[in-house]
């Protein structure tokens, strides 16, 4: 197990990545402010995983009360999130009590949300059991929910106490969501890494094999590179958006469709694509450089067209960012590979950008 | 015009305290992070208000979006607050947009609330129209919507960049929202300041009738007092509690009766008495004491006798208590006239509490 440190102004926890954590619950115990838990997960992951953190932690003294909701990302609303609050208030859940997120990123979003919301705020733990979770959004405490017109447009920013990667998890992920998961750690190499793009180029294979040291060192690479930058900015203002490559486009992409018709590390991979496209528009990427994204993210079993929302749905749904400022979109778009900045995109960039192969042109 | 300030470790902002405050643009001007605010308030309060500070923020240039919702405390609710998120981005406000609250508690709280959610934090300033939110819930950064389970159950610690209290808007408050207000104004008295109690004694028929001078010095007071505790003790950890003096029992009221039937200052009020009886069950209050809270508390034309719950009711009311750890109940008590503390209160005397003459025994 290797354990890497979030370090901010006012706290700071660890991220544990290993094999065989579930059952341990000499991770859990130290964090936990009474013995007591409410354990939030989804169906599909219950049917794996609650069991065995539910038997470790109860042989351990700690009562546990199962919170299990609906699964995938068109449930991640407010009526499911007061599910939460009202099976907290039904059990009488304290300020003490710790909310256990057993689940990917909707699980980790919504159960952070309804910790730092439920009797204005109690501890919560991360156990993030997709790749994309346990690369991204369990680590640096943003948590939301959906609003019909905008993803993760009601949240806030509430860091977890702790967070638990297990490799073993993954044994389970369908391929689907692997791949999702795999958009995430690509965006790091894009944004801030160009070694660890060639690193990806050359082992993508072995961590859709599922090779446990490759995954592990992707988690622990992905995971170093954002508790750096949340370290340096927790509350977005500056630094944080870079961790939005791809998001302004993908965001759109999920809204647009309907949430949960694309995973949102499909969509995320495919913005990433437009945001490579449009760097290469802006002059800053070349062709190869484009062609060197395309590639990667094929071999990671990605989507590289993005579906034909048609343009006044794109600018629309663009429009409700949460990075645009005195209405001017603002998009993450790479200077080179390896480095990201935000900036604005000319309308005629950014109409190119829509209008190239990269985006089905009809239904 | 005075002006507090509230200083916590991670901001400070400034309270002002005056007469004609409302329309004076240049007091918001400074701290807007664009030339645009949604203000938040509801039927009331508009149809009084709003026009002098839509006009004096629109001559300075600002734009702005009302965002009129209906009145009450039954309205303090999850649906009402997405009113708010849906009217936010139908007009595609932005980060830097700044919710201003106008209204009494049920307003500030909600606007607090989906200002610390709204794209995950908005900044929001509070021009509270009622006594009892001038001196006690526009101050200190408690946010919250009702839960049918519990009163302010969801929420956030999430503090304003500014407080307006404007003794002015006071002119047009209904006679008993006045003594609801008056309820939080008694409490600093009793929970910490026994010279205030005195005074208050000799200047509540000046407060009832309006004196604009007994009133401004009576928020300033209030005001003064909540800084400095929520200066010490932002979220709660210690001292802050000292400051739900009435509240266990008042909540009980509210959330009993249904919320909206009691005024919460009323419920309020009715809860301090029986937290001074409760006090004199443990043999830290007089009678003498107990007579003169009685005394003050009919002074301000408030409530003495609580209505008629049930044992059983104000129990499990009582039980879903922010306050409450590992199971039990915490109340704030008064070991003496102007001294209060957090205490267990032994089941002998709750009982003999809840069956004294300030509860109501058959409905």
């Amino acid at each position: 197990m290797k354990t890497l440190d979030l370090v901010l102004p006012d706290t700071r926890y660890p991220i544990h990545i290993g094999q065989q954590l579930l059952g341990k619950a000499e991770l859990i115990l130290p964090h936990l402010k009474q013995a007591r838990v409410a354990i939030v997960s989804n169906t599909t992951v219950a049917a794996l995983y609650l069991e065995p953190l539910l038997s470790s932690l109860s042989q351990a003294g700690v009562d546990c009360l199962p919170v299990i909701l609906p699964d995938g990302e068109d449930f991640k609303t407010w009526e499911t999130l007061n599910q939460i609050f009202d099976a907290l208030l039904a059990q009488r859940c304290e300020r003490g009590t710790t909310l256990l997120a057993l689940g990917g990123g909707v699980i980790g979003d919504m159960t952070g949300f309804a910790a730092a919301c439920y009797q204005r705020g109690v501890p919560f733990i991360q156990i993030p059991t997709t790749l994309l979770a346990q690369v991204d959004s369990s680590v640096g405490g943003k948590t939301a929910i959906n609003h019909p017109q905008g993803k993760n447009m009601i949240g806030a920013f509430y860091q977890p106490k702790l967070v638990i990667a297990d490799m073993d998890l993954l044994d389970t992920l369908p391929e689907r969501e692997l791949s999702a998961g795999l958009a995430e750690v690509i965006k790091y190499g894009l944004l801030g890494d160009a070694d660890f793009i060639s690193w990806l180029e050359q082992n993508m294979a072995a961590l859709r094999k599922r090779d446990k040291q490759a995954l592990a060192y992707a988690v622990e690479h992905s995971c170093r590179m954002k508790a750096d930058i949340v370290g340096q900015d927790e509350k977005e203002q500056g630094v944080r958006a870079l961790l939005n490559l791809g998001h302004t486009f993908g965001h759109a992409i999920e809204a647009g469709l309907g949430f949960g018709t694309w995973l949102h590390g499909e969509a995320v991979g495919a913005g990433m694509m437009l945001a490579a496209e449009a760097s290469h528009q802006m002059g800053w990427l070349s062709e190869a450089d484009v062609a060197r994204v395309e590639a990667l993210l094929q071999l990671a079993g990605l989507p590289t067209q993005s579906p034909a929302l048609g343009d006044a749905a794109w600018l629309s749904l663009m429009a409700h960012d949460k990075k645009v400022e005195n209405g001017e979109i603002r998009f993450v778009l790479l200077q080179s590979l390896g480095h990201a900045v935000v900036a604005k995109l000319p309308a005629a960039e950014l109409e190119h950008t829509l209008h190239s192969r990269f985006v089905q042109q009809s239904a």
